[in-house]
């Protein structure tokens, strides 16, 4: 990098406010999608979540592995099997899912470990800490799919007192102790605000939230969660933004401060919309939380 | 069961000693075997691991499953590799061996859990526990086979001391963070040693130690380490049980004061060794720590 | 003890839910009557409250020590009072019922060190534990007994929270530092209520309550706090059951869940009250309290 | 009392220097003699220990009673039996000491709870503390009275720690758990060697030694421990000063600083000699030890 | 001093009541005046601190430092401005006050040293403790005199816990971190409240609050802060008595017990008025708070 | 600035390995020169302690106040005496030095404050924390000139424990208790050696250390400890860097890794040296130390 002394120490000077800002407080990223496949986008989010952990943040990975496991099921043999469009998660796909689940929380503890941070890679079922029911897609069985019913936060919380880096892939157990699949998604939201994290930030394969799909400049910077509530009310949303920014907002109703929908497929898309002045993505904010961080 | 009160209650004072003995002493078991094959063992090892962590105890499993790993190289379709007759672990195999030792890992959190204890599983690589160096076998390559170097016990401890029982399947990591398959009978010990443990419990498919393995009435009931030693200089013993000794040996040298052999196969055989004035299997035992504890 | 090692695992398995049950909850044991004379039981009492404590339970035991206080006072020749039929606790008979329980208290620490567990032996004088006032039987002056008004548990939680295992004599002292004996029922009773105890169990020397006092086969095996309520309202219950209901009804609506009646004369009542599944006595229990344990 | 303001201030500002030197040290306190029978003598010396608790030491009780035992032996009807002189102590007669002695320690802690302060009146059977064994009087058996071995101060500690005070009475236990009669003054110099006392005092009925007993003039007023072995060895000691001094001296060996023997006669005599610039009664000291505090 | 041993004890006796009581309570002392300057009466006042601190109270001084500011505005040839009779701090004044409150804080502090007590100066602005707003007298600018808005205790209690003793200049901070000047008789009570203070002696140069100001015999030794208020409301009172009492009145009002008005002319009256049972000076009193200490 | 945001994110990136190396280490900053004088310089340091405060390190500032001194001593009107061309410290004028030191100091309290760090402003008095002995030069009396004796860390890690930042002028006490003025660079070494600073960073008007001195292009970069001594002894090193240089060398005997000569006219020196690959000015190590750091 050519850049002058003092411009490097602008940028260092730049990121001071934030460093501050957040000092000792809990960040939960949900980790998917392009960023997790791609080798280089992968190495720098994990340089990212390492650096927010040595300034002072307390960084937690969620991540799903979709791919993956369509990858292995196919691998094995198996048909999937589709209800409405949706996969059904049968016994042994479930099996399958959680080996591969596993097998890439465990690549991630891996990546972090090489920087020379101690990463924990649990699951939810690792000091019962993700409760469920079975979930029904309209009405139809859908197989072993859960929703959280209840979250308990011990374990987390002791690893990262003891500055360990948890990284959690989204497996639950219901009442018989059946494990159950997890939206990645809306186990890092629940996670969330389990623990009171101050942020959650979305790796996604989007640019952000647009006020207009169609329109490429209509994309948001920020918005206030009343408005991402009517935004959401109106009914103009398409597609997958829709549960993702409901996600959003509960988790902001539950305490969160800021949630953040980051293109993932942007290299430290993480360090830019935290460390900078001016962000990448759409942040949705509680603007009372906020005015307390930002102003006071 | 059909006993007098009395009976029960004699049960309970002929426990009284061994509980208080043990108290909030460590005890590593490694887990294998038959014991770990079929279902209604398996649930009574658990029942003992609860009931050993109720009383006091601070129980940590340590746990194999090489027949699991079998199974799904077979499954995916892969050829098994040989090199003088010991299987070749290669790359795909390796990634199938972690990802079945995972799913092993977390199908005994469940056990525990179901019984209302919080398990946590984790492998070698979770908070840098296990580093290790790659193995070769008479000079042959064997592939992602590692040796352990080093146990890093600081997350055991932390999760032992929340209250915690640690599951651990051997994989370890090395200096350029590849992932190795570790034999369990040498996780067990290295981390039986690290941790300082006061019991080492190894659950095997064969009733014990034999002065003359021809001879079944020979079962050796208690050795002293000492004893062990010469029974192994001597080659008297043969095939998969010399290791496994010597393995016992190293751990009592390293500060373990017993070991035991267990026959996994007899239901409870962990409480009845550990509970009960005449156990089964074979123990090794350093003599003078043995007496401080049994006679003083 | 002839039993097969199959049978002994089971027993120990049995208990395994009710160790489970109450980790770290305080168990006060009322100790009195016929388990306090007979070397032999007094023996398995002090098994029993041992096996407690080292399988995690922190057991507290009250005892009395009326017989022993009769036989000193003969000893010194001094002559009884009675007025309406009660003893008179003068000062002389209050000085000697004060070396006597302390003798007592003594010689049951010196039984529960044996068993290699630390006790400690205090009156409620000690650390200022049990403050009281002058009771007086029907307006008449009956000396130096006391009603308890206030407990000061910080002695009481220093000592279990150490490990130690605390052995308590039933002295109180009033406003101006003035000893008084006091009912060892009502002790136990208190010092359950104020250390919040799990369990409150008395040990006595009859079956428990029966529905008929004149039909042994009545015997009432577990009762709501709400029935026995009703049941010492009715009138129905004679002599000195009528006192200790009320104050087993007392403790469970001051918080304590559970209490027991237990037969003192029943070698290993305690253990087999507290450990298998067909208890013995009888039982008050707080219905919501008790769900919470046992169901959830 | 009719004394100046300026008179009192400068009575408060002579002792700053000593509560500033022996802050949060333990103090021992052998309270014995005409100090424990006259009852003017005995309030003032509860207040003086309170004193030195409220300004920061640590001071620790430890009391005999032998008149008191002798009037209930007497009581009872008891005869006296002697070997060489020496009452022996049969197992009635330890019976009775045991009660009274804990009765004498039960009335020290009213005393001291009345000025507010909590104490906890223990033996040495309490917390397993005072192990002994049996002593012989010149090869004679004078039944229960022991040696002490060995002191676990844990209760201590913990009493210490939590601002009780501890009183303690000299009964110990020996291998099979009996109890002996122990001497107070040993009782008290093991116990301040145990944990680690800073200073012990004996109240006495002498005002202290003397270098020719014959002449009331020769009361010495500090020895170095040096001097007062060459005293001991020198064998112009008489009567019971010889053991008394022996024990200060190795009291000093074993750690403590300063030994004081004071006149129990002489109200407030514990304040005057610690607070005072001109102490009463004599004093042996580690002339190393000593001048780190009065010098350094 | 020719005081008679029972003399000195009786006066260390009548302190045992006030040690005990204010037993690690927090006492704020204002220091100012004479006994600032006098350097016979600034050693005493040192002394009685001294010994407040070892005998178990954590005083904390905040000082003024008026006299020597104006020493130091003339010697560097500096006019002094005045509006309304009211002097004016305008830049350079303030400069040079809070050189000089620094200044007398460190010779404090190294007084305090010299008695072996680990002082530690600090000023509001340290720790961000004093925050403040502009002052203004009737209307007029008169410089950089503040009035404070809020106090920050952390660093206090720090020191305080870790045994240092702090004293005070009063310098605060405002809103745009310039430094204010404060009047020592507002801070010292607006610290108080905030540390949660059992105490707070004003020294200053009269001899207590009189009822009649002309009536020298009218000193009023105690008063209930109702009574306070009340006269205070009369407006009888007159000169600088009228806001340091209203002062007293509003530290009562949040939760400090007693506020002293002493005469720091006359030697070691904080020891008089604290550790003998007729005090010196004015104290003004929360009648229930008091209640409980004195009768309780 | 008009970077890219990968630049941005560069820069960040290039930090990491840094932080993770310092995180909690103890860095020493003195500070001086034109960096205290140039308020834009002055801001510019505070931003760059700030930083590595936020990112894990624990600063502590040591610094002087020569120009500043030397203007308030004229402006009082003092006459400066000489001797052999040396400063004489007399009484008044360190009266002066003190509250001029002092002044500085809470003036850079206020600038740390100013951007969210508490910092807490002591000098080597508080806390008794940096004892000296009078310094003679050439056996010439200078007056208050002392040299450092012993340091008490106490109150420094006390205030570093609690997360504020310790800002120290270097005033130190003696053996009576008499302020002496202490060379800042002696200050800051004697205290990066009793903190055990990891690292210690010189704010010079000089670039760095000159192999010869008359050629600006010989700048050293990196020196071994043991070179930087050969240099020492070589006698080639001229002026002031001497002393400097040989406070550095005995830093980094007592266990400081690596002392840093910058130059404080350069603005954000302290950030570029610390967080870039390739540093400014001279560094001086402690081969072994490093490697430690650097390579493993």
């Amino acid at each position: 990098m050519n850049l002058e002394p003092m411009q490097k120490a602008a940028v260092l000077i730049e990121a001071l406010p934030y460093i501050q800002r957040f000092n000792r407080k809990i960040v939960v990223i949900k980790y998917g999608g392009s960023a997790m496949i791609d080798e280089e986008l992968k190495k720098k989010v994990i340089q990212d979540v390492a650096l927010l952990k040595l300034v002072g943040f307390k960084p937690i990975i969620v991540h799903g592995g979709g791919k993956e496991i369509s990858r292995w099921v196919g691998k094995v043999g198996m048909e999937p099997h589709f209800i409405n469009g949706l996969r059904v998660t049968d016994e042994p796909t479930m099996e399958i899912a959680e080996m591969v689940l596993n097998k890439v929380n465990k690549s991630l503890v891996q990546l972090v470990n090489e920087l020379g941070i101690k990463a924990v890679g649990i699951s939810g079922k690792d000091g019962m800490m993700l409760k469920c029911h079975k979930k029904y897609s309209g009405g139809q069985d859908i197989g072993y799919v859960g929703e959280i019913d209840q979250v308990d936060p011990e374990l987390i919380h002791e690893l990262l007192e003891k500055d360990f880096l948890p990284i959690i892939c989204p497996i639950a157990y219901d009442d018989h102790f059946q494990s159950y699949n997890i939206n990645a998604d809306d186990a890092a939201c629940a996670i969330a605000r389990a623990v009171k994290a101050e942020k959650l930030a979305f790796l996604t394969d989007v640019e952000g939230v647009y006020r207009d799909f169609e329109d490429k400049d209509s994309l948001i910077s920020e918005m206030e969660v009343e408005e991402a509530q009517e935004f959401v009310d109106s009914g103009s949303l398409g597609g997958g933004m829709l549960p993702k920014l409901q996600n959003c907002i509960d988790a902001i109703k539950n305490g969160v401060s800021r949630v953040h929908i980051l293109d993932g497929r942007i290299p430290h898309c993480l360090l830019l919309e935290i460390f900078t002045d001016k962000g990448i993505g759409t942040a949705i904010y509680n603007s009372k939380e906020d005015e307390r961080y930002y102003h006071g």
